[in-house]
């Protein structure tokens, strides 16, 4: 069994607590702060709400979360153990020293910090060699960026062995090639900090035009392509060169005040709370993350259906949890999924297009189980939907799973006729039947599939045939 | 008929010839580079592709493109001139007076200057009261943001008026409150961009992994909050105060290189250049361009529906959009729309999902235009789709525009039965019949609708009675 211990709780921590455990890894926590049962189960509740909801494919069975009175007990048979203590060296000192004692020798201590380097840190261990710097972002669920940062004090192979254990938590670990003050993504964030605390100082923008500001225009751009590649656009055909040349005189503009640093004056600091309050104030702190992790899951859902940035990571992730569709002599399991936050609409519940799009996903899915996978579509052939019945049974939430059984009706020759059926747990909440034909997808016209896609196709459906027709089926044609 | 003229053709003058075209402005050009038409034929182009989409009502008919060899010619009649040309003075200079001597004096005069405040350039013009800075970002036919800056010469309301105007285009102008080099958002790419050249000249990370460190993190968090609303949160409970007072030692230290700026030298420049081939030279700039428009709409649709941060901008202009449905005792039309590059699917054609999401969509518009509108709903009162028949009678292409008109075949009592016809020009596409039923939210159960909705429905059904009964129906029950 995967265990991860975690050191510290809070957003950070417990952040990292709801990856694992929604992986299917056991946690074990440790922290002692009396609130820290609380905390960590309201991150883990807002995690819950979204991130099952990025996949295609539902999770594995959630693992099991503990809490323990002392850091010996926490680390106990952990592979993982993350620490996201506040940012004192001393501190950090002290617990790696007790986790160390009681940790296994080839287990990985990673630390969330974005202010130490790995050899500050190692400096404070008994075995330096099983520490890494893992600088995650918040919210820690969702967002697939870890800074993954080693020293030449690292154990050989312990960076890549724990970049493959991230991965598996469908993160983005980022081996970063030098051990810098802040990493890589933290020295952005800090000279636009200290730019946005200028602008706000000098009274050339409020809190909210600065959000604005960004999210109206370069966060978009950001989001997708990042930097480098939005500006190679930008230099056009000319390419990257043209664009250094073009833009490098304005490095000698005086185009930042970064030379310098505001004081944070109780005046400054009021005036930005004050703003802050004018711009967010009507939300509850709750309510704002609830915003943004429905934003954040709907641009990655819209994202992984190109394919693109870190949607391509979430698509990679649901390749490793289709599940076992099961024997050919009945409804094959064709989903397993969590309905997602951003399928639901103006009447709380999943919207009526959502469960066609739930259908043909299991659709594709079935035609995968019959080998008219991606690789056949390229070579030229596919099935097109000619007409389509849906019967809605029962309402749909989001955050249930939903799981789909497929019977083949008619598989010979260029037809294929299906019935899904989309159930809650036992409850039937949706059928779905369905007529298609293969298709030359050179010539848009039908056309018989190739071998060996035909046979199997034609064995599932005589396997089927000799099942009940189901209910409600038979409104095709 | 409303105009605008373009001085200075290229990636961001083609830009804003694209918004005014497809909201149904005429546009005239002047730009002397022998280049410059094919030039915006090739924006207008990616434009045409991705901009339509956006919205869930088709843009108002496209306006007239027309080349001028003149300045003079090119500002005739405009009532937004829109300046794009290089970033030097004597040139804007020369430019303004030319084109202030034959344009009209109530017209705006827009500079899509970076580098120059409203100031310098008023001090170039014959009408200073007629200037402003209005700064767009690249593509501008994507991202609404424009920083819209003036100065105490710029006439009173013409920054209210410009504003109406580029709202119209659904564009966000931002109204900065001060003059200064770079405006606000350039500040942050600038201050972000010297962080990167030294990572890169470092050797800390290459530009991909830059873009990672971008895109796998906080770009994700920009592109929908931007900074302030995003530490909000950081700061939890205790709110913005705390964050500051945690995050304000940071600032003291060393984690910026920013009080220097790195030497552009010929291995400085070969080496991003080498990277960033590396990195993306697999495409080329026309097909990193359509990568970066279909990941842009397809985030921005999923804002859209969630009803934030720009994707609002887009659910505000659709209320304009919606077109007149026509004579009660006809079917209806209920949409008219252009199918979104993010619709399509891997047999290169809109998916099977999508024919749904856009008759559901019908369904909604139909409910408004008899009564049962949002209002309605947040009293309580909805309607939930028991059952739906599809027939997908042609394929349809991203880019292609739909019409829906519908058919209401019952609407006594707690019934609704509806027939909608998908058309792509004059053939018929797609059939969706649906039988829905009046619901209560509270309740979830079925119920009568309520004055006026039920009378209003009613009417409108005894009038399409008296139509035949469409070809493919009656497939439900």
């Amino acid at each position: 069994m995967k265990t991860a211990a975690i050191l510290g709780g809070g957003v950070i921590g417990g952040g990292w607590a709801a990856r694992f455990l929604l992986m299917g890894w056991d946690v074990r926590v440790f922290d002692p702060d009396p609130e820290a049962e609380r905390k960590i189960n309201e991150v883990l509740a807002n995690a819950r709400n979204s991130y099952p909801g990025l996949f295609d494919f539902a999770l594995p069975e959630e693992g099991q979360l503990s809490f323990h009175q002392t850091i010996s007990d926490a680390v106990s048979g952990a592979v993982w153990v993350q620490e996201s203590v506040p940012e004192r060296l001393e501190l950090k000192k002290k617990l790696y020293q007790t986790a160390q004692a009681a940790m296994a020798e080839d287990a990985i201590l990673a630390s969330s910090t974005s202010g130490f380097t790995p050899s500050q840190l190692q400096d404070c261990a008994t075995r330096p060699e099983q520490i890494v710097v893992a600088h995650p972002f918040n919210p820690v669920y969702l967002l697939p960026l870890v800074e993954l940062v080693g020293s030449d004090k690292s154990a050989p192979g312990l960076i890549d062995k724990a970049a493959d254990i991230l991965s598996s938590l469908s993160m983005y670990p980022l081996k970063v090639r030098g051990e810098i003050d802040a990493h890589i993504a933290d020295r952005f964030l800090e000279a636009v900090w200290r730019e946005a605390l200028w602008l706000v100082k000098d009274g050339i923008a409020t809190t909210e035009e600065i959000d604005e500001a960004i999210r109206m225009g370069f966060g978009l751009r950001w989001a997708q392509m990042g930097l480098f590649e939005t500006y190679r656009i930008a230099g056009g055909e000319a390419g990257m060169k043209h664009f250094l040349a073009q833009f490098g005189p304005a490095l000698k503009w005086p185009w930042t005040k970064l030379m310098d640093v505001p004081d944070l004056t109780d005046d400054l600091v009021n005036m930005i709370a004050d703003q802050s309050d004018a711009q967010s104030g009507q939300h509850s702190i709750r309510e704002l993350e609830a915003i943004r992790d429905t934003n954040l899951v709907s641009m990655l859902r819209a994202l992984k259906a190109k394919n693109a940035g870190a949607g391509a990571l979430i698509a990679q992730a649901d390749q490793l949890l289709k599940p076992d569709p099961g024997p050919e002599n009945a409804p094959m399991l064709t989903a397993r999924r969590t309905v997602p936050v951003d399928w639901t609409d103006y009447n709380g519940h999943m919207n009526e297009a959502r469960y066609l799009h739930a259908f043909a996903d299991a659709t594709d899915r079935f035609m995968e189980i019959f080998g008219a996978d991606a690789d056949y579509i390229a070579r030229g052939g596919s099935y097109f939907t000619v007409e389509t019945h849906i019967r809605h049974l029962d309402e749909v939430l989001a955050g249930q799973q939903i799981s789909i059984t497929t019977q083949c009706l008619n598989g010979q020759g260029k037809k294929l006729h299906v019935f899904h059926e989309m159930r809650v747990g036992e409850t039937l909440v949706a059928t779905g039947e369905h007529f298609l034909l293969h298709v030359s997808l050179e010539t848009r016209r039908a056309s018989p599939p190739v071998s060996p896609v035909a046979e199997t196709l034609s064995r599932i459906a005589e396997a089927h045939a000799k099942l009940p027709p189901p209910d409600g089926s038979g409104k095709l044609g």
